[in-house]
């Protein structure tokens, strides 16, 4: 989920990879985005490590194996659509205990494989090992003849997110509470689609910097001002949110926008594009894109919601607990 | 330790991979291979996942985490020692238990990276997750000019081996029966230095085939014989055995040549050369190389010490429990 570096938000997950990054100093490369970048033969390759745990990125109660497989190569190569890097392989670890069926490693590799189909990605390799859990570590490989870094926004740029937001939340609070999530929201927990072609629609129009929303857009949001080294107006009412992520917020009495700005593990992107991009031109794109707020000058967020100043919800952090 | 791949030996562990390979038929390209090649900008890349898991492949109680993350990476490096190509960079996926000490992430940061030094690759990026044990899997890229494979060695070639085999399994030994190691086989096993200067060298005198020495010598032939599709005599006295692992199988009662050739995780390069590569010409190598058979057309292995045919020592398997 959360790429080693130096230009990320707060929180104990990005103050353990600064630790790293800190050590590593000069054998560290450019750390500190969605892909790493790499030149050979005058290509540069966006490359991505991506791991999903049992009991910390899902349940086995919640999931299929083939709903295991896909989400968590859909997760890998989101990153490589928050590059806008073209697919082109993956590679996979997976770990699993001892005596565990052959139906779970079956269906491990068809959602592995539907995930790459999806996206255009050979499988080409990878490595298997016992496991206290089931564990995917998903390597995915692209083309990025004109990577979008995280940096790059600029101020009075427009800030753009995709699709609808809120679902991954609600189907993990329905799960958490006992419940069978509604079925929109379980498929966008279990099936995320990567945004390969809408990172192709804002890389064909100016997009100057990118991100992938897997520690909610709250958190992202503010990994991507940092590289920017620029701050936001954020318009809450505007963040687009699932109808199932809605009806779960006003389940729990919590405005729609906060809850869907807290909800992780999207794989929406999130981009700042030039003012000159207008509301026609993003109307034409493959899947939904919302304009939500501006790029400022000044550091931080400046929320509003119902014209009054609100307050963030803070970020998914793995070490947290 | 093991790629996805059809041209493998017999266990449980690459009955599984075999069933991956099956199961994804066309989404999977050409696996079994210690790297997978792809092709970016008319450049040949090689590129390998290797995993390293708490109570699999290390214990805490047997290596500092240093130790850890040096042997973790350079594992993963010997992958492209394994295919003869030049390291490049490395991404880390790190899992760790919630409330792990900041001094164990020191310890395994620096590992890695003074086994990226050793190998001149570069740390690029990599992934921080919480798990119930540690875990640290290595994404490795090099450049492959021209790949050495496991397929490739021809009837009449000359089997060779890098280095001095058993100290790792003389230290897991000890481990196991509660001493401490000798000094030389815990470094074997703490501290595996990567063949890439014996690569190159072997690259230079017309290598055909090549395996790096994870699963074992025994089990490692057998990969290497598959792939080419063919067989071998093994004179097993010719077999090179550290000092310690022969201390350690004169103790077990056991030949040193079997001790040595069950012994996984040594990181040595065994590979088939042309009839042609004279015993002066390995002495020139920048590690010690031994000759110790001779491909054949006829399948399997022929085995012989002190003259007398015998058995070789199954292999490493993770699944196996």
């Amino acid at each position: 989920m959360s790429p080693f570096g130096s230009a990320l938000g707060a929180g104990a997950e990005f103050d353990r990879i600064r630790g790293l990054a800190r050590r590593w100093q000069q054998r560290a490369h450019d750390l500190g985005d969605d892909c790493a970048l790499l030149e050979a033969g005058g290509q540069l390759l966006a490359v991505s490590l991506d791991v999903s745990v049992e009991d910390v990125h899902f349940r086995r109660a919640w999931l299929a194996p083939a709903e295991i497989g896909y989400r968590a190569a859909a997760a890998a190569l989101s990153d490589l659509a928050a590059v806008a890097a073209e697919p082109m392989a993956l590679l996979l670890t997976l770990g699993a205990p001892a005596g565990e069926p052959e139906a779970t490693f079956d269906g491990l590799a068809d959602g592995v494989a539907d995930a790459c189909a999806d996206a255009g990605a050979l499988i080409v390799g990878g490595d298997l090992s016992r496991a206290p859990v089931l564990l995917l570590d998903c390597c995915v490989i692209g083309r990025a003849d004109a990577p979008v870094r995280r940096r790059g926004a600029r101020p009075g740029d427009r800030l753009v997110v995709t699709g609808q937001l809120g679902g991954p939340r609600a189907a993990l609070e329905a799960w958490r509470a006992g419940r069978e999530p509604a079925a929109g929201a379980r498929h966008r927990f279990a099936r995320p689609g990567p945004r390969h072609e809408a990172a192709r629609f804002l890389a064909q129009h100016r997009v100057r910097a990118m991100i992938d929303i897997s520690d909610g857009l709250a958190a992202d949001l503010g990994h991507l001002l940092a590289a920017s080294d620029v701050g936001a107006r954020l318009a809450c009412d505007a963040i687009p949110v699932h109808p199932d992520a809605a009806a779960a917020a006003a389940a729990l009495g919590e405005p729609a926008w906060r809850f869907a700005a807290g909800s992780g593990e999207e794989y929406e992107l999130l981009a700042a594009v030039p003012e000159s991009v207008s509301d026609a031109e993003l109307a034409a794109a493959p899947v939904p894109i919302a304009a939500i707020g501006v790029i400022e000058a000044e550091p931080g967020i400046r929320a509003s919601a119902g014209g009054v100043p609100v307050a963030l919800p803070p970020g998914h952090d793995h070490f947290r607990g």
